[in-house]
């Protein structure tokens, strides 16, 4: 009786996979419509089990870069076997491909178009498969609504314990968006780096982390302005209208300015280059 | 012990229900108050293994319509026995009736207001009872919140397995929309239907489906504009400003222009007529 | 066996808790950045059995208020054992205590900033502690992110069953906003409160519950206005432009016109007093 149990449904059919597996969903969907609702029922119709996790819905619109940091910047927290449904998907319908990542020990699923970059550069060991079983998504297949019939279904089944090589052939040159996450290094204690994000806030999101940095960060250069202080917290920061380097919540150096939009003030766009001197 | 636990807890104490009832929410609450905890409190204290769904909060402020049209939209990818409580409840502590439907392997709870008038036409052996035991409801039960105090306690009380006419008498004419969501069908081809739902984007969402259709569609009439442009994908349709149509993942044929609001550019609001001639 | 799953990993490691304990969310991140994914995760990396209930992101950032009365307005609808997560959190990174509190047979986590004042007042058992053991927070612990590193690892431990006493040592004079939840109630039938909540239609709600007053309300002063006119429902209220007292579903009475903003035509604002007399 306890093997029948361990093998029953509490545990999904095809391998070990968690009681209570955990789906989270990030999309472009907005909250106002019915497309949330249709993806959890899709899911839930697969697995019921499944725990479905909002982290957001309100990506704008086809903005692949933001959900690409949206997703590295949350899917650490999440406990190992999490399996995390992206659908900001413009090609939807085309010949883009959908894929099941495995990185990290967590599960990714959603279309090939570059959502999942920083996710390959953080976890080198990934391996994606192309999702190309029918027999896994919703019928009919819309050619509109891949969140829903090929995604959410996709993603359940991952939480039943069906393994990622089982929804199709494996994939080796996944799309990437055109700038890596790594920083460049140089040996004299340059770093040059980009703007990965720009918070609601107007902080500036460097890709730059801790653990690249030798030494103290002495000077960060943007847009020929020369940035000398650092802070640890926001409210430890110098006088208005001056931008300081603070390390975000999220693990990377931000720009940011005192009761204001760093992004405005500086008129910095995500892209931007940086360059973090340090000594 | 193994019919211990079947008859136990987990498995709902007045007849077989899901180990975890999924109950979804449809509110025009907005997601800023107290309202929307409040209900999942009430909900999971009947029924702590409930699992709850937000479809979305977000209906406009007392929008009957476009509440039963984001549950049509959305209903048919939940599992069987799911629970869907719908408010959208202007005429909170009035006569109106606060009813449970059974419909489709499925449950409705909310308003007997017309909210529910899509699932009558979807699934035509609909039952309706007016949910009037006030041993369901929570004590003491408000005149003003009865999304708190009357629907989440008896979709919690069904969720454990208490049937529909237990909750009070049955309903033979519950209060439906002014109109139906099924079109017209005439013996030459030609149906006769209506704008349904008008989306965040413009695009036109009618009451026609494929299964009504003889053949192809040729044309469509609205507004004495005939739209003969039909695209099996939104970035496969042709020149800017030319309203075309399209199957939509909700099921409905679609009037919608490329990057453009198709509702603004014909001047149509819901409920306008159109006409489909198919060859 | 049997005793082996009723100690197992279903109902908590260190003492008796909800087999599907449930954890609320209440904070003013907005729902488009990474930070409630951020949170969900940190709670289910220690308890994937947690429940989460979104209360609201979409308190107004800082506004510790606001955050007081939804708590208030939505606890009691929650069972016995939920643990409601709260981070409104200005001081978030300074001297600020992290505080766990014991009340009315719920949890409740968050910064000692005055946010959980109004439990303090409603559930006089309450005890509080200061949440200072380490080894329950996320590593590294950033200085910016406390509801991932600090409050929600510890929501999600007290849900495993984890005492509260274990996190930290008691405080007793945990910080209260500055006015009282109460009501000062005279001899001769007047009740001194004052508005404590103004919610996004307008209506000004104050701390009068019918529990303070002797006999039926007469007159309720606000701003040299005398108010005569009680309602039962909104929809039952007299002339427009005319604000009427209606005890409102949160419990309490609130000051209301129909279709328009009470605290715009009163030019109220929070905190303003009310005098009510009763007969």
């Amino acid at each position: 009786m306890k093997t029948e149990r361990r093998d029953g449904k509490r545990t999904g059919r095809k391998g070990k996979s968690p009681d209570l597996p955990v789906i989270t969903l990030l999309t472009d969907f907005g909250t106002a419509d019915y497309f949330v609702g249709a993806v959890k029922g899709a899911i839930l119709s697969v697995n019921p089990r499944a725990v479905i996790a909002d982290i957001t819905h309100e990506i704008a619109p086809q903005d692949i870069d933001a959900a690409a940091f949206t997703l590295l910047a949350s899917y650490q927290t999440f406990p190992a076997g999490t399996i995390h449904v992206v659908v900001v998907d413009p090609g939807v319908g085309s010949t883009r491909r959908p894929i099941v990542v495995s990185a990290g020990k967590q599960f990714f699923v959603g279309p090939d178009n570059g959502v999942f970059s920083y996710i390959y550069d953080r976890e080198p060991k990934y391996r994606t498969y192309h999702a190309t079983k029918q027999e896994y998504f919703r019928q009919p297949t819309s050619t509109t609504f891949h969140g829903r019939d090929i995604f959410a279904p996709v993603a359940a089944a991952l939480s039943t314990g069906v393994k990622p090589q089982a929804f199709g052939p494996s994939i080796t040159e996944p799309v990437r968006l055109e700038n890596s996450l790594m920083p460049v290094v140089q040996t004299n204690g340059r770093i040059e780096g980009r703007i990965i994000h720009i918070d609601r806030f107007g902080n500036c999101i460097t890709n730059l982390t801790r653990d690249v940095l030798k030494g103290q960060p002495e000077t960060l250069l943007i847009k020929e302005k020369q940035i000398g202080s650092f802070a640890e917290f926001f409210s430890e920061a110098g006088s208005a209208n001056e931008p300081f380097g603070i390390w975000g919540s999220a693990g990377f150096l931000e720009i940011a300015i005192n009761r204001g939009s760093a992004a405005l003030m500086l008129g910095v766009k995500r892209g931007e280059p940086v360059v973090l001197q340090s000594a």
